[in-house]
């Protein structure tokens, strides 16, 4: 059972909530997100029913939850949802392109490429300072000390940040840093993890797994939504197939399958899904007219020197001609690509 | 070996390498296609390289096949081919739209919907005769009666027909009705079935095998053009994965890397590879977008009551949506949709 | 529809009722097969309904044709059945060893192979004459010339013939050669094969599609079954996955799945599921333990010098440990090893 | 780069390695496993080679760690280990019968499982108190209240306890009450969970990722190798492919291909791939047949009231006939049934 608070509620409100569950023998996880405050409840649900929370001071909705996915279903909420990271719109209407390099390695490299996304027309700035890595000897990221790199990027361009965690251990420090969260196909069913960032108050853009179906990576974001937080931004990035052309086999299907059930925004990485250079174009063109609402793009100012990913990211004049093409393409969808959008308003 | 005749070779020329390949213990393989005659060669390679044939009247290439899949692959033929079925291109500078019912149940519903699909803007008319089907207790198809009405159907649109064989005994009947002949998923390792569509004059559809990787795919090709027919064109329609919400998982990402790897052209089939109809425009929005070379689209005039494939057949409406969704992307690839393409010339 | 014909059924029996389904605008298929004719009925099931079938002199029984895949279910058919392969049980009583060269390459390779795998306790001899391959260019197989020298080794050595046939045109020529036909996974929905081989009196073994679900396996049983022959052994010969250590992925599950499912004797393929020598041991005896009545396995006298699918080519001394395995494992099901049950009797 | 101390080893001894290490600009993750203590270092290489840590007091070994996979992999350890739980072996001369209820739901259940699996010849007890579960709305477990009843049946039956973390933070807690900790398979790739038990003393069992190759199962073993702990057990469990008549399909073949590549134990899950109770059988004697260090399966004294799992779940009689079964099979592979080995000596 999900109550959510209006934008009226008060910290009395919540609180008042929060008493009267634990006093049913319930647990109640508060969460404050962008755009609303949320309470998730866990515990006897027949019980909750006899509490009239409906009726509580500053309580706009009550949900049961009765069907696997309710609050990330579109059966509840007709109207597809915008989610908001650091004031950029990622939704229905528009088509937001996020770019930055796979993985952050040094000031200027950071820097370097997100002068080169911002230029082309990006909205938003992708970074990992955490890497989960196939191997344990493989470069693993910055940690801590890329966020510090990547905020001081921020200062310099303007573009929020987007960047992973990998451990619900890290998740308050992640987001101290960062303007909206990523969860990787690697931990699409780490439920610590999916539970840690649904109960923190930032945007989170979370990768399928590569062999999630459509029903449990919508599972994976109830998981989140269940802890009050509904800021989420599915992202297609290909699944594994016995295919071997290209790294993962991207299931364009999935977009519209998933704007179907869901009400959440639906975006691609035609970065990781191909794992090559080549193809990222084509695989935008084909994300932005299916209908995806956005495309995250793996950037390099020099690729050959990239620690992770270098072969499928792209270089300056490739990453213009593909802001181009969304342009081109964006209004015959009824849509503006996002950075367009702003500048136009 | 593979020996290709200049357009100016008699039969005498044909003849002439014929019997000197036989004379050299190997065997000949002669196809007069559409737009080539070509001479297949099995047997010694280096006994043929003995030959001078490369010297004979009426030669204008002689192919030595040392890589995989030489003749449909672009290494020796950079240029991108386009297939004309009846006159109707299929290629790298148009968009084609082939439409009609999956099988061919009476005249007048294939009148019906031949008549939707040629107002609606398509340029080619589908529909089944020979239906493989799982199980031996579903609707197999009309056979050669289907065929007869089929050809019934073409004269009164005007419309070339693309229809299904499975049998490479069939493959005479069939191609004396139809102007294309079509190789089924199913079909796509049965390499007598592949040879016999090889030997014979008529343009082929190819569609990847459900569980075929590209590499494969191609290689089923090139059975095709050993036997001297170039005139293919692949069909994309899905591969087999763990994804149960789509009937197969459409590998959008096989046509910009097959286009890449081969000269003919691609084109894809939404509605079998989603097996729903509200994925069928959404589909094809990605496929022109991607640059494949044309669609193939399920339509019924009456899906309710279809023998087969009924629930992701599109009616009327549908179909012209989709022909002006089509209209409108092609242009920004630098591409027209066919029919629009002869009407404005 | 089918009818099953009593063992004192005369030729005349079986044409009356021919006559009478073709009176009543019906098709009727009929195959004598080694235990049993059975007459197929395709066209208005109603209508067949009232011709008092069973009623006919020498008619044993009439099954309608409820199920998806009535013939080969265990629905209507309790007890497992056992297939004779020229003598050779394949059944639940007794585990049964074939083994041979993937393809007839040279009579004296062949002589070889053929004595190894019966001085090791090999019943049946396996060998290709007509080899499906991915690649026009690689050996395809000796054709009827492999045939004849199959036929010779059989007269040498006494071991019955297992061979594939890979082209509805060849089935009778195959037939008239082999003791038991071979339907590869490339063919396993190529229904005209199918068909071809369930009109033939000869046992017939079908291997599983790489990418087949097992229902689609007993669909593909039930086309050779409704044209009146149920002499088919199944066998599982692995599925394609993602994992690429093993040539394909063994479905070892599908052994006692099949057989749960259908009648039908279930046999595995260790070369080529596995694609590796050091696999074809531990696979035997994962298969021999879970229930499999029997294996087939490829042997070659000199496998570095084999001109198909050398790497999983056992060697002389590789077999007899095999075969000693199966005789110590079998009695632990209940078994016996086919030669030794023969040699004991 | 890894050291292993001998086990004359003092704690001085250790301090020293960590405190020339971190001298050097490196970091030192000590742990002191049940068989060996071991120190992996992680920073510059080519520094460490400068400091003579093999001359050091206590160092046993220094191993450089140059191959994907090294401290799991039998390239430098061609000897296959053994792991011993609770003074319970699982290697190479025994099969080691795991056996429990898939949750731990009241401690009734719990006892009546445990002794159910005692009685029938388990050696250990398998049972879940935090489960991860696809919907956030199934049953999670009963967290700490189940590893107290876990701990309670121990004491009752001598049965060392598996159970499974799926939180970096829970380890110390979980590690506190069980004699093994499992790693489930939607955590296979949830690094800072593998890296916190590998920085414990208790053994691990490390279950195969649906989606996992083989290579990145035995990369994830490395993860919790390289912070010192090489008490790890594989475990087969299912991969995830198109078919669907079971949960999952048993990869039987990695079992030998992963004993090829490691010196890991390798044990299988019947009951998770299959997800049939009539499988569980036939699939335990492919497994001992094919040479598994042991099973674990899920036993419930109530299945049809098992509030997860419940319709794989083996009740007394089976598991009795299937200890009896291993009991016959594993002489035959030249081992022992372990709880008979101990009864024995």
């Amino acid at each position: 059972m999900v109550i959510v608070m209006g934008p009226e509620a008060t910290q009395g409100d919540v609180d008042a909530v929060v008493q009267i569950v634990g006093t049913a023998g319930g647990e109640a996880f508060v969460s404050r997100g962008i755009s609303r405050t949320i309470i998730g409840l866990v515990g006897d649900i027949e019980r909750f029913g006899t509490l009239n929370l409906r009726g509580m001071s500053g309580v706009a909705d009550v949900i049961k939850v009765s069907t696997a996915h309710k609050l990330v279903s579109r059966d509840n909420h007709p109207e597809r949802s915008t989610v908001r990271v650091g004031g950029v719109p990622i939704g229905p209407d528009t088509v937001t392109l996020i770019a930055g390099p796979c993985a952050v390695e040094t000031p200027q490299q950071t820097l370097e490429a997100a002068q080169m996304a911002k230029s082309a027309g990006a909205s938003l700035l992708r970074g990992g300072a955490y890497k989960p890595r196939t191997s344990p000897y493989a470069f693993q990221g910055l940690g801590e000390a890329g966020l510090r790199i990547l905020a001081d990027v921020r200062t310099e361009t303007g573009l929020p940040i987007v960047t992973e965690v990998v451990d619900a251990h890290d998740v308050e420090l992640v987001a101290s840093y960062a303007d909206m969260l990523q969860i990787g196909t690697r931990n699409a069913q780490n439920f610590a993890l999916l539970q840690a960032v649904g109960s923190i108050g930032k945007p989170v853009m979370l990768k399928r797994g590569m062999n999630a179906t459509i029903e449990e990576w919508l599972m994976a974001a109830e998981y989140i939504a269940q802890r009050g937080n509904l800021d989420i931004v599915l992202c297609e990035r290909g699944i594994r197939t016995f295919e071997t052309a290209t790294r993962n086999t991207l299931d364009i299907s999935a977009v519209p399958v998933a704007q179907r059930l869901s009400h959440l925004p639906v975006i691609v990485d035609p970065s990781h899904s191909g794992g090559r250079r080549d193809l990222v174009l084509p695989l935008t063109r084909a994300a932005v007219a299916i209908g995806a609402d956005g495309v995250i793009i793996d950037v390099h100012p020099h690729p050959e020197q990239a620690l992770c990913d270098g072969p499928q990211a792209l270089v300056d004049g490739d990453l213009r001609e593909l802001a181009r093409v969304m342009r081109q393409l964006s209004p015959l969808l009824g849509r503006t690509l996002v950075g367009d959008a702003l500048a136009t308003a």
